[in-house]
């Protein structure tokens, strides 16, 4: 590897999941050094928190930041109240894992920490296709985050790039884990399961589960979840 | 004011300064039920949050967030360690008002609240010809988040709208006083010190007060800050 691509830095977001791990390993093996970031927002287990400390040590990252956001009264308090509310624990029946404006959220921090340390480029894990539903994957929302991005900082305006990258967004999640595994990805650290228990073992029954089960099978792939016993 | 009026809601980020004040009368002048959103960043002195507070309060606010934003590590940390780091407090040395990518990662939360609270608008009180340096505060930047709120939100998707107002863009500090003047903003509950005290009194000699005491000249408004006896 050249030194210029040595020198060149991404902050990834890293979610512990199975695309995110991809993603990580794509800008590695793109030669950049890389910076690990993820997010406290009250995930229902810490597994899927554990699993981002995990792939991010795998992956050999120069640093793992976990920004806690506390965003517990935003993400859906009443508004009935007039006086000052400092959110530190999410509200009784609002799902403890819904952040509004997620992406948007991630990737003002992200370009916080890309700012600092004079990033290249910072990584997301974003798929258009399995998540067509979220106006915040979709590759019109990435490009006018990269125009942001360039009249946002100081680089920008000066002609400088920070290149959003997102190179899962037009792939199946089959053509993902088989990207990941050629790169040598081991998909057992990572969890998608919406209730891993706390070792991080999944259900293997909710959504999330059987359509990444569906993807190792597509793939070819041995499924190497840690599964619930029954 | 009618019903329709009234129904409009507006998200409104107050940082207890001068500006942000006025911005917050305008929208309420011009309607809109605020909601008002501050974030503790580790300022300098609790005076500026506590002023935020003290103009919340008086604009009659519906509600008044406060997020800690933990961005302490995110400053400026050298990038040494590959362990884990979950910002606490501030680094030594590093400015602990630093705040990287500042109105992107404000307007992030902002976006936040208003797309749970489905409001009609977000206004920051952005001033392109004071702070012309800042490239977050250009009306290029505006734009460019207008178009990411338009495409990140579900309600932008389905062709709602999510305004981002910046009635201050254009204006010159006097024209901020007498407009704020006009509107009954009492510019005694704000402030503006780089160093205040924690009465929230102002040294009246960095930049900041001397910006400010010209803006009043210039306007032929009374100066009712608050200055700490020599």
């Amino acid at each position: 590897m050249s030194d210029s691509a040595r020198s060149k830095v991404a902050v990834v977001l890293v979610s512990g999941g199975l695309d995110s791990a991809t993603c990580l390993a794509i800008a590695a093996a793109q030669g950049y050094q890389c910076l690990a970031l993820s997010f406290d927002y009250g995930q229902r287990s810490r597994s899927e928190l554990e699993a981002a400390v995990r792939v991010a040590q795998a992956a050999g990252v120069k640093e793992h930041k976990i920004i806690p956001l506390q965003m517990g009264t935003i993400g859906g308090s009443a508004l009935t109240d007039a006086s000052i509310a400092v959110p530190e624990q999410e509200s009784e029946g609002i799902p403890v894992t819904y952040v509004p404006a997620r992406n948007t959220v991630f990737l003002s921090y992200a370009l916080a920490w890309a700012e600092v340390v004079d990033a290249a480029a910072i990584f997301i894990g974003v798929n258009a296709r399995d998540y067509s539903g979220y106006p915040d994957c979709r590759p019109q929302y990435i490009a006018a985050y990269q125009q942001l991005i360039n009249l946002a900082t100081k680089k920008g305006v000066e002609g400088g790039i920070i290149a959003l990258e997102t190179p899962l967004i037009d792939l199946s999640k089959a053509e993902i884990i088989k990207t990941g595994t050629r790169l040598g990805v081991n998909y057992g650290l990572t969890v998608s399961c919406y209730q891993a228990n706390v070792a991080g073992e999944a259900c293997g029954r909710c959504d999330s589960c059987r359509f990444r089960r569906k993807g190792f099978d597509d793939a070819g792939v041995d499924d190497p979840t840690l599964y619930q016993r029954a």
